[in-house]
C-alpha cells in the first residue's frame, strides 16, 4: 500500500522526483558519480543551479529586481539575518505576530534594534490572521514582516497588507511558498525553509530585492550578508548541492504539472475536500481556526477527546497515513498537505475520517 | 569503467554508502517514505542521529567533555561563529596562517576583536606548515586557531602545537577530519565542513568542549550560539536530515573498515604511493610542498608546462579519473584522496602518470 505522509516538514516529496533522484543517485548523467559527489564548480552542477533558479523565476513570476539565493540554516537563520542586514538605525522593525514562528522572528530582531508588533492574534490563541485593515504599518518602519502561513495553528493570509511605498514587506513563506499565485514585486523579501514545498531540509530559498542588500552594516560577517549570496550566485562557499538538485527537480515537476495555476487549483480542491469533511462531521471533528484564515497547507482539527486523537493517529498509520500528529505545543491532529500531496491522499484521509467517526 | 573522483569537495563517498542510500532512497526501513521525507522528530531519524553521534564518538575517541553537533553553513559559517561565541574582551584571538582557509577565518575574527597571527607561511607561498616550536601562543589568548590540512596548498600538520593550559586550541579539520588518530581532548573545538570525509555538502560537524559554549555573549542570535545546538542535540530547528543520514552511513562504513587505525594505514599507503610516483619521476612531476608538511589528503603537483597539465587532466578524464584540476587560485594538478578513495584509485592514477610521462 502506498503510504501518504502528512508530516509538517520535512515532508512528502513528489513521487516522480523521488524516483528520478533514486535512479540517478550513483551515476548522474553517465558521469560515473552521484551529483552529491560532484564539485559545486562542475558544469553539471552549474546547469542544475541555473535551471533551478530560472524555473523558480518562471513559476513564481519573479522580477529582475529580485535575486533568488540559497542560504543554509533554514528559516530560523533568516530570523537573525533579517535584522542583521535590514535593520535601520532609528527606524522600528515592524511585525505581525501570528504564532510561534512570528514570535521567534520577533525575538531575534529585538537583539538588533527597536521592534514594534503592529498586529497580533496572540490573545485569540492565534486562531486567525489579523485583518489587513487592522495592520497599521508606520511609514518610517525599517521593514514589515509577516508569516504567511502558520504550520502549528493552521492559519494563512488570504490577502496581503499594503505596505507604505518605502517599507519593504518581508514574508516567511516556509510553509506555503510556491503553492499559490502572488505578486512577488510587492515583497522586499520572500523566504522559506525548503523542507515543505521545496525539497529536503538544510537550506532556505530566499527571494530578495537586490537593493535591500546594500543596507547591511560593514561589521556583519561574510556568511551572514545577503550580498555574499547575491554577488556569488550562492557559490561563495560550497552550497548544499544535493538539496539544490532536489529543489531543481521539484521545480521541473511543478512546470510539468502545468505551473502554479494548475497546482493552486489542486491545492484549493484538496483543502476544500478536507475542510468539508471536518465541517460535515456534526462537530465530531472541529477545526479551531476562524474560517477567514484557514490554511490550505496545514489543516488542524480536534476530536472529541485526546484518547480518540491518539487512536485516530494510530489507526491512520495502519491505513497508510503517517505524520498526522499535531505539533507538540498544541496537540490534536494536523494534516500537512503541501504541493506534493496528491488529491488521492486527501480522499483516503477523508474516507478514513468518516469510518473512524462511525466506529468511535 | 569505474570512475574515480579526485574532487576536493564535494567529494567521493564510499561506494557501499552510495549503494545503500540508493536502495532505501524511496522507502526507508519499510516506512513507505524516504528518510528525506520523514520528520526530524520521528523515531527513525532519532535513531540515525544517535547512532551517527555515538559512532563518531567511538571512532575518534571523543571524551564526554565534548559535544558533537551539526551546524549548517559549512566551515565558512564557523569562521564567523567562532569569534562571535569565543572571543573574550581584552584577550587576543590567535591564529596560525597556513593558507586561504586560515586567512578567511582570520578575516571574520577581525570583526569581533583583536587578532594576532602568531605563525605564518605566507612568505613561503604556504608551501609548509610552520614548525610547532615556531608557534608562540600567548598565555592570555582567547583561543588559538589552526587549519589542520590545507586543501589548496596540499599541506598538513604532522604534529599539533601544545597550547598553554588555559588557551583552547580550535582546529578547522574540514579536509582531514576522521582520517587519522588524534587526541581530541587536546582541542577546545574540532570542526569540518562535511563534504570531504563526512558526507554531502550543507553542514559542518562540530566537536566542541561544552564549557566553551558558556562564553557566548547574550546578544548573539539563537542560531549562531553553540549552546543552541548542544542543549537541543542539534534539533533546535530542522537539521539537514539527509546529510546526517549519509554521515551516519559513513561512520558505519568506517567501523566496518576496522576503524581509524586501519583507515589511517590505508591513507598512509595511498599517500606514500602517490608521492613516490611524483618523487620517482625525475622531476617530470613536482610537488612544491616541503616534505615535512605534505598532506595525505590533497596531493598537489605540477607538470613541465601548463599545456601538459591541461592535457593530463583531459586524458585522465578519458581514463576514468575526474576532479584532478588544481584550485583555480594556484593551478596545477590536485588529487584529493580522502577516506573514500580506495588504493585502487591511486594505483590507476600512478599507472596513468607513468604512461603519460612516457608519451609526453
Amino acid at each position: 500500500m502506498k503510504v501518504f505522509n502528512f508530516n509538517a516538514g520535512p515532508a512528502m516529496i513528489p513521487q516522480a522526483v523521488m524516483e528520478k533522484a533514486q535512479k540517478e543517485f550513483c551515476d548522474y548523467k553517465g558521469s560515473g558519480c552521484g551529483i552529491m559527489e560532484h564539485s559545486h564548480r562542475h558544469k553539471l552542477f552549474d546547469e542544475i543551479l541555473e535551471r533551478a533558479i530560472s524555473n523558480m523565476r518562471e513559476i513564481m513570476g519573479i522580477p529582475d529586481t529580485h535575486a533568488v539565493v540559497f542560504i543554509q540554516g533554514g528559516a530560523s537563520m533568516q530570523f537573525a539575518m533579517i535584522p542583521m542586514n535590514l535593520a535601520v538605525a532609528g527606524k522600528p522593525m515592524e511585525f505581525a505576530d501570528t504564532g510561534t514562528w512570528s514570535s521567534k522572528a520577533i525575538k531575534e530582531a529585538k537583539l538588533f534594534g527597536d521592534v514594534k508588533v503592529i498586529a497580533s492574534s496572540k490573545e485569540e490563541k492565534y486562531t486567525r490572521i489579523p485583518a489587513v485593515d487592522e495592520m497599521k504599518i508606520d511609514e518610517d518602519a525599517a521593514f514589515f514582516h509577516i508569516t504567511s502561513n502558520n504550520t502549528i495553528y493552521g492559519t494563512q493570509y488570504q490577502a496581503f497588507p499594503n505596505c507604505p511605498a518605502n517599507v519593504p514587506m518581508l514574508a516567511d513563506m516556509s510553509s506555503d511558498i510556491m503553492s499559490r499565485k502572488l505578486d512577488v514585486s510587492k515583497f522586499g523579501m520572500i523566504y522559506g525553509g525548503a523542507q515543505k514545498n521545496l525539497g529536503p531540509s538544510g537550506m532556505a530559498v530566499v527571494i530578495i530585492r537586490k537593493d535591500l542588500a546594500e543596507r547591511t552594516p560593514a561589521n556583519v560577517p561574510t556568511m551572514l550578508r545577503y550580498s555574499t549570496y547575491i554577488d556569488n550566485n550562492s557559490l561563495f562557499n560550497t552550497p548544499p548541492t544535493f538539496g539544490i538538485y532536489i529543489f531543481g527537480l521539484i521545480t521541473d515537476w511543478v512546470k510539468d504539472m502545468g505551473g502554479l495555476e494548475v497546482l493552486e487549483g489542486i491545492n484549493n480542491k484538496k483543502a476544500e475536500t478536507l475542510y468539508a469533511a471536518i465541517d460535515g462531521s456534526d462537530g465530531y471533528y472541529r477545526n479551531p481556526v476562524c474560517p477567514c484564515s484557514r490554511s490550505k497547507m496545514n489543516v488542524v482539527f480536534r476530536l472529541p477527546s485526546e484518547e480518540l486523537e491518539a487512536k485516530f493517529i494510530e489507526e491512520a498509520k495502519a491505513a497508510g497515513m503517517i505524520g498526522l500528529k499535531g505539533h507538540r505545543s498544541v496537540g490534536g491532529i494536523r494534516a500537512s498537505i503541501y504541493n506534493a500531496m496528491p488529491l488521492e491522499g486527501i480522499e483516503r484521509l477523508v474516507s478514513f475520517m468518516q469510518d473512524f467517526k462511525k466506529n468511535n
